[in-house]
């Protein structure tokens, strides 16, 4: 769409008096900007990487994707499929190729070539911060790293609330872009269709939802995928250290045995209470299946916490279980202010940390998670140019 | 366009299989990114102006315009009316804001504060690389120093030629970011509807043209204006230096007197030869009314030079005299992969320095001498955000 609007000719008349106008025929063509480099994810090396891939292509960029070393073959795969019909339409195949790199420094190379005239990224908050910095010749689109997180104010479907909370927690341990890691609960507890709960109940029934999802062994490595990187199996083993006292460890994290996979890392989701005081555990990305139930003084606290990390922090998504209109309205402010995407009281088989393809925006480039929108027109607007000329007729 | 396209709400169903599908109500909100800072200059206070302004304004961004010192009343005009309208629909006023400060250090700290979210800039290489640098926090839309081209290598209309380049020399005395500063000629000479033209030829008759076009001292100041910096009265003194040897120079600055302004500076043009190898002479921008008239080997090396100068300095305008459909073509494809607009042939009442405002693309943001185009889309869709909330029907 953002093409298609620049006109590809037009004719100009400047009126001169009583003379016969001057007549000029315009053209105008899309020119690329130049070759575009695609850094691909471990976690996900085709979602996180066709975005960039396809919005560059279409607009008339040569394309390099480099894979990341955890997950070359998807990537190869693709960008196979893709040399395939470029060929089959009688166009070069080298307009998309893959870079395998596992060295950092030609990674650099390749983002600060003078060729290079943007780079897609996804990835952590070091490496995009480095690119922002140094590949000044670039237009970088960056996702990083943020801290997602719902605040439960009260609900009426206590029940439906909890299950879908396990789910979004379990599904591929965490390691989504898109995963919940705080959720923020009044001290005082909450008001549900069950009846008050506290917050220990609430942050035990969480956990018990979490285990009873992750019972039967198939559906639970089904669940939860492997643990992609080393990094992230460290963490894991590193974050009951977090906890202010052992009665705190709400839901220890589980080695799974897969029936089909014996090598895969299968780890069940490990779940934490913390005080808000505690903010050096909870306000800093711990990304995988590592979650936090944070104590909050009570539902205005919570809703200015969950602003002011999205603020500071960044996050993909913000979650809300209200019943109160008015605690609702709040939340919209402050994720409007924030600049973050907001789900409420999502119940059935619909996730806060899933995104609908041609339905919602993945990210907003609003707020420190990422720096643009998948799903936008800033995100295609500035891979072209327009350079047109003009002359009498 | 960019932001009616996004729409306001949507209904989304998921299909449940045999069960009724999930179906959810979306809300999408366009918010603006945060304080844009809008730089004026001083030879076009209101027109370099106007585009961050309401570009900025009409994605719901507040705006400050920092004023140029020395055309700080132009800009504060503007300003009044567009607070006045504001006010008269019941918006608040401080939406828009001048900033009127003589300090660079106050301006550094204005484009670097966290709250500024966009700086549109134009003016200084030096300043415009300082605000890429550092106002990291913000997108920067900068339009910069560049060193416009014209390529002669024939025309079968010498007079108009003559008289159309003449008139870009002249007007606003070369101030303008479109104004033409190396002409290239071949050393050969040129076929023209009055015979073969030398090089000495072609240069002396533009000189002619432009001492005829401000022969009439009315018509002269009206066309030159004044020169507006007292750097620009510098580089006019100190350019005859350039000049391998005084018969070299082929009209000299005048200064003239105005009638109505006894304390203009009004001057015009310096009009020089050069030979192609003197790239220290021609191949950086010497902003106002100074230009050359470039020896090159041959129509193919004018095509080549006209784009490297545009690739390693940028330019904002590029012209071709041709009346041969190879140079024609070999010049458009020159500035395509350069990245600059060309004009070819033009004679009549339309200057290579002029854009038509709703018809042509004012810079193209893919050469050095702007990041940005004033007129596509990427001028505006990097300006706002768009913030979702969504929940179950």
């Amino acid at each position: 769409r953002e093409m298609s609007s620049v006109p590809s000719t037009a004719r100009w008349e400047k009126p001169q008096g009583k003379n016969p106008p001057v007549v000029m025929e315009k053209r105008f063509e899309i020119v690329g900007r130049g070759v575009a480099l695609v850094i691909g994810c471990g976690t996900f090396p085709t979602w996180n990487t066709y975005p960039g891939l396809f919005a560059a292509l279409v607009t008339g960029n040569p394309v390099i994707v480099k894979a990341h070393p955890n997950a070359v073959l998807p990537a190869a795969i693709s960008v196979k499929i893709v040399r395939d019909v470029l060929a089959e339409n009688e166009i070069d195949p080298n307009l998309v190729s893959l870079a395998v790199v596992a060295d950092l420094k030609a990674t650099r190379a390749l983002a600060t070539h003078p060729a290079v005239r943007s780079v897609d990224f996804t990835g952590s908050n070091s490496f995009g911060k480095w690119l922002t910095e140094n590949a000044r010749q670039a237009q970088v689109y960056a996702e990083l790293a943020g801290v997602n997180n719902v605040v439960i104010e009260s609900t009426d479907k206590y029940r439906s609330m909890l299950k879908n909370l396990a789910f979004t927690l379990s599904l591929y341990s965490g390691q989504m872009c898109t995963t919940t890691q705080d959720i923020f609960v009044p001290a005082d507890g909450i008001d549900t269709d069950e009846g008050h709960k506290s917050f220990d109940e609430v942050a035990a029934d969480l956990g018990s939802a979490v285990e009873k999802l992750l019972s039967d062994a198939v559906v639970a490595t089904a669940v939860l995928g492997s643990i992609q990187s080393p990094e992230t199996l460290k963490r894991i083993e590193e974050a009951p250290a977090l906890a202010a006292q052992p009665s705190d460890i709400v839901l220890a994290s589980r080695k799974l045995d897969h029936a089909e996979f014996p090598a895969a890392n299968v780890h069940t989701p490990l779940l934490m209470k913390t005080d808000a005081a505690n903010e050096a555990a909870y306000m800093q990305e711990r990304f995988g299946p590592i979650s936090f139930i944070v104590k909050v003084a009570d539902a205005t606290a919570a809703v200015a916490l969950s602003e002011q990390i999205v603020r500071e922090r960044g996050a993909l998504t913000v979650g809300l279980y209200s019943t109160k209109q008015e605690v609702i309205d709040a939340m919209t402010e402050a994720t409007m202010r924030a600049g973050v995407a907001l789900s409420i009281n999502l119940l059935s088989n619909v996730y806060v940390n899933q995104s609908a393809a041609f339905s919602d925006y993945h990210a907003t480039g609003a707020n420190p998670a990422a720096n643009a929108s998948y799903t936008d027109s800033a995100f295609v607007a500035n891979r072209f140019r327009v350079i047109q000329r003009r002359w009498h007729v």
